[in-house]
Parts: C-alpha cells; structure tokens; sequence
C-alpha cells in the first residue's frame, strides 16, 4: 500500500462527505423554510436534492468499498473506512426526513395553518446544527465535540414531547385543525429522527477514535421510562 | 482466491441474514402482541432483542468487509457482498421500528385502548410478511418475488392512510381520545417505514440480480401527488 496515494484517496473520500452534508444541511433548511412559507416550488426542489444526495452516497460508496478490496486496509483505515459507510448512510436517511417534510408541505398546499410556526422552526435548526457538528467531529476526529451532538439530542428529544404536546392540547381545544395538527406531529417526529442520526454520526466518531462503539444518547437506547415526564 | 472457501463463506453469510431475519420478523410480531394485549414484559423483550440484532448487523457488517478486504472480489461477488451491507442496515432499522412501537406499549401502559385494534395487527401482518418475501427473494435471487414486495408497499402506505384518517375522525368526535389516537398514528407510520425498509431490500436484490438499482415503490421515489388518494 503506498502511503501517500492511500491519504489522498482517503482525503478525497472526506470532500466527497463534506460535499454531502453541505447538501444535507441544506436539505433541512429549506424543507422548513418550504413548510414555513408553503412554498411547493421549494418543496419539490427538496424532493430533487434527495435524487442528487442519493448518488453521492452510492458513489462514496464504490470508493470505500474498492479502497477496501484494492489497499486491504487494516486495523485504523479499516476502521475509518468503514464509519464512512455507516455515516453516509445516516446523511442519505437524514435527506430523506427532509424530502417527507416537503411530502408534508405539498399535501397541505392550500390549507390556511392555523397559526404561525414558531417551535418547529426552532427544533429544525437545533437538528440542523446537530448535523453541522456532526460532520464537524468526523472531520476532526473531535470525541468532545461528539459528546455536545449526544447532549443536543436530549434537548430535540424534549421539544419534541413539548411539541407533540401542544399539538394535542390544540386539537382537544379545536378540534377542527386536526388534520393540520397531525401532519405537524409527523413533520416533528421527521425532525426528531434528524436528531437520532446525526447523533449516530457522532456515535460512529467515537468508534473510529477510541475502537468503541457506545449508545451515547438516551433514546438511541430505546429508554422509554422518561418519555414526556411521565414515568413507568 | 479459492472459490470453494469464498462460496463456503457466502454461503455463511447467507445463513447469518437469515438468522437475522428471523429475529427481525419475531420483533414485529412481538412488538403489536406486546401493543395489542398491553403487555409490558413482551415490549421489554423487543428492546433486548434489539440489542441482540445490532450486534448480529455488526457481526455481519465485519464478516462482510474481511471479505472484500482478503478475497478482493470482483464484480458479481463484490455486488453481492454490498448488496448484504445494504440489507442488514434495512433489517436493523425495521428492528428499531419494532422496538419504537414498543417504547408506544409501555408509554399507554394503564391507559385502556378506546376500541380494540384491529385494523393495526392487519397492517403489521402485511409489513411482516414483506419482510419475509424480501428475505426469501434475496436467498432465491428472485426479482419476480421482488417486484411481489413493491406491491405490496402500495397497500401497506393506502392501509397508513386509511387508518389516520380515521384516527382523525375518532379525535375530532371524541377529543379525549387525542392521546391515544396520536399514539396509534405513530405506530402505523412505524409500520409503513417497516414496509418502505422491505422495499429498499427487494430493490437491493434486484440490483444485485441485474446490476440495476431502481426504485420500485410509489413513496421510495418520494412522490407526493397521490397521498391519500388527494390529488395536488
């Protein structure tokens, strides 16, 4: 394996993953600024986006996997190789929140929400930011940073009990919005899960630094005991 | 490379998906008893099973990159080892569904259901079967059985549909219901993502058999225009 061709493939492997997220983090924002402003032009750009994050993930893909079969990498590369594929793997799922996001604002084109978005925007940028770290610690291979995405994951956890929560008061208050509400309780649940992955991501830097693989937040544990403060 | 040991060791690796498959099929159908009869220990054990399936991903993920690493394979074979690592990733999310529809179980423990499930059970026995097929057709490599299990996400995503809607009718009669109702839209979008996750494996399988990956299903390809038979 000659050293120097091998960082340069590994170097050009990380552009193609930064390329990736940028567009992934783009992806998210403007699936909220389309439900924000029920803008469909936008929305479908979003489901275009997906297309494109797509192919980049199964051309990352090829890459890592002939690195593999052509350098047989060992211990550490392996290792780094193979948290790419898992990482790449949770950007394409993330696009694909954003693109059910934009599902949501083209099934509600035409309604008049029944009042501003405020929380939801909040939570996305929170997820958002998520993402932007995550990215960030894969590419300095930075576990502290890592372990602020895990914290960050509580708080989107919190708003989205809190969200879901207003949205059943609102329903039981007006029962007339419930359609809307409920398609706002799945767009939460799609920012939720941006938070899961993202936390992943950081998940699977730890385990390319330390060679440990840990559940770092509380609900990529499946602990339901502290759902919503209501405890079991 | 000796192509006795390879086949030996696909042969190895096929046995390993199918057990985990198996352990995947029995976490949905333990996941809607465990919802259906309220029974919180038969949630508990979806959680540890999940555990159990991770590791099993893991195990196969690794398996899957020595492989590629030591026999450097080719074309066909390096196909048919990528195409595994996609299907395990699916098999481990339908897993986490699983376990998310139980964290549902034990959040309504103590709660009594405002009408027996029936329309539920329906939908996961449908998802679990897709499962199964898209299990069967990557060991048969069989694209005709694949393109069985696209169609069938047709029905799984109308069953979605037809079941919020009423769930909606149910809260907007009866707004005490909201909580539980909102519960059980969740459960059913866990279910259709278990239907979404069969598809990716039967494409993958497809894309194995004629090096084409295609998206076969309705909502892989992210189109909005039909939800709900609501045309835009």
């Amino acid at each position: 394996m000659v050293r120097n061709s091998f960082d340069k493939q590994l170097e050009h492997l990380q552009d193609l993953m930064i390329n990736m997220s940028g567009l992934v983090e783009e992806s998210i924002e403007n699936s909220i600024i389309a439900l924000k402003n029920q803008d469909l032009e936008l929305a479908k750009q979003v489901f275009e986006n997906d297309n494109v994050i797509d192919d980049l993930e199964n051309r990352i893909e090829k890459i890592c996997l002939n690195l593999i079969a052509r350098q047989q990498p060992l211990a550490k590369d392996l290792r780094t190789i193979s948290t790419s594929l898992k990482i790449i793997t949770d950007l394409e799922r993330i696009a694909d929140q954003a693109a059910d996001i934009s599902e949501i604002t083209i099934r509600m084109a035409g309604m008049k929400y029944f009042s501003e978005l405020i929380d939801i925007p909040v939570m996305a940028d929170l997820a958002k930011n998520m993402v932007k770290r995550a990215i960030e610690c894969y590419i300095k291979q930075d576990i502290n940073l890592a372990k602020t995405v895990c914290d960050s994951d509580d708080e989107v956890d919190d708003m989205f009990s809190k969200i879901v929560m207003e949205l059943i008061n609102v329903i039981k208050n007006s029962p007339e919005t419930t359609e809307q509400a409920t398609d706002f309780m799945f767009v939460v649940k799609y920012l939720e899960r941006i938070g899961d992955h993202a936390t992943n991501i950081a998940e699977w830097v730890v385990y390319n630094v330390t060679g440990s693989h840990e559940h770092l937040a509380r609900t990529n544990e499946h602990n339901p005991f502290e759902f919503g403060g209501q405890n079991v």
